[in-house]
């Protein structure tokens, strides 16, 4: 929703209400290929992904940790939501590993993605992160991390949310919540009304097997899974316009482990 | 120095040297400038000073705080100083109010200088900015605050480094130096040997009354004054790269009250 004004501000109005520790983490992902199209530069894809070359870097590193990072903050603040915008750079709050070059077992040709960040269970400083907490800050990460080497990284939204969370769960109940442009997991993409209401790990194994999951949510399920095998509480997915239902719990799909 | 990475090394080392608690305030039009021609915006002017409209607010949104701030903290942590980078959104930490439109008196034309933020002597929160010094990080500010309300605003650089030192004066001894591309204030614009080597305010004004200085030094000097006024210890101004000069305190030209 960050790229549609109205939606944007109806979400951080729902997510400054939301009691408690939280954080947040975004991407900005059209944003920033708009600006590349504007500025004429390539988006070029390995493996139908995007590659993240010096130029894409710049422009992502612009976009999410400048222009929709302070915003959002600025935005919050207006609602008295004491946001601080991060970076993973910041505090060395999230430090990732560049994605080696490896080959394409299939094709035997070399997959470089460039200047993308993963991230492990100890990419997070969980004691520096939670000093912000206590001291009553509401952490805005954007999608850039780096690798302490002076190198900036791109990476995943999704990742940096589920591991952020994981790394919180000694400290804190801890849940993650996923907001997207769906009402939640869908059994049908089509049918808006065919959400599930409840996953856990049994139930997605089998709903992978029967293949009901689409591709596109496969990451992001196992992102929650991860979290969820770390000691997280829940994962709840769902469409940010939604995100009051949470408080009655009936927001988009719920998982748990068990 | 910010648009030339080897100066810019050069710099973020110097300055990561510098014992005690410190702040680091940076701007980047020279970078702001570059993108905004690639993009094909306009920068206007009213009465010889640039006008922030919405595009370029944007523009110096990603690259001050986006582009250069976070590749400024990603190359102080390479270095184990534990930068962190803010905005005056962050933890609404620099609250400005924006620049009314007003008069001109002489041209009856109005001014409006767009998107642009004003400090005054209470817009920093001194005692949050204190925290960060004390948990041991080293705030790295882009030159745009915001306004309360939601909005981000653009902001002087040299007047966010005079506002911020002088707010720390009550709890730190404080200096600030301000790092520019002359080797300090100059009686000879055109000789680099001409450095005047300390000023205090009387004779601040006897050079002003007697034109030796030139008129794009007397916003700084004028910051650094108005810093000096609060409580500050010393103002330095001198090249960036002579920052080492610093301990030997034979840095530039040296500015006190007295």
């Amino acid at each position: 929703m960050i790229d549609n004004p109205r939606d944007l501000e109806t979400f951080l109005k729902d997510f400054a209400a939301i009691d408690g520790h939280k954080v947040l983490v975004h991407g900005g992902g059209k944003i920033a290929n708009q600006l590349s199209a504007e500025l004429g530069i390539e988006i070029n894809l390995v493996d139908g992904r995007r590659i993240t070359d010096a130029k894409n870097l710049k422009i992502v590193t612009m976009v999410y940790a400048g222009l929709i990072n302070k915003n959002i903050v600025a935005k919050l603040q207006s609602r008295k939501c004491n946001a601080i915008g991060l970076s993973g750079a910041d505090g060395n709050l999230i430090k990732a590993v560049k994605r080696p070059i490896r080959k394409d077992p299939s094709s035997g040709k070399e997959l470089n993605f460039g200047f993308v960040g993963d991230l492990n269970e100890y990419s997070v400083d969980a004691n520096a992160l939670s000093k912000f907490l206590e001291l009553g800050f509401v952490p805005v990460f954007s999608a850039i991390t780096h690798d302490g080497n002076g190198q900036l990284l791109n990476t995943n939204a999704d990742t940096i949310a589920s591991v952020i969370s994981a790394s919180m769960v000694d400290q804190y109940d801890t849940s993650l919540i996923y907001c997207f442009e769906k009402q939640g997991v869908l059994l049908d993409l089509e049918d808006e009304s065919s959400v599930v209401s409840f996953i856990n790990l049994k139930k997605y194994k089998d709903l992978q097997l029967s293949g009901q999951i689409i591709n596109g949510m496969i990451p992001k399920l196992d992102n929650a899974f991860d979290a969820l095998s770390k000691g997280l509480k829940e994962v709840f997915i769902g469409k940010a316009d939604a995100l009051p239902l949470l408080k009655e719990r009936t927001f988009g799909t719920r998982l748990t482990l068990k």
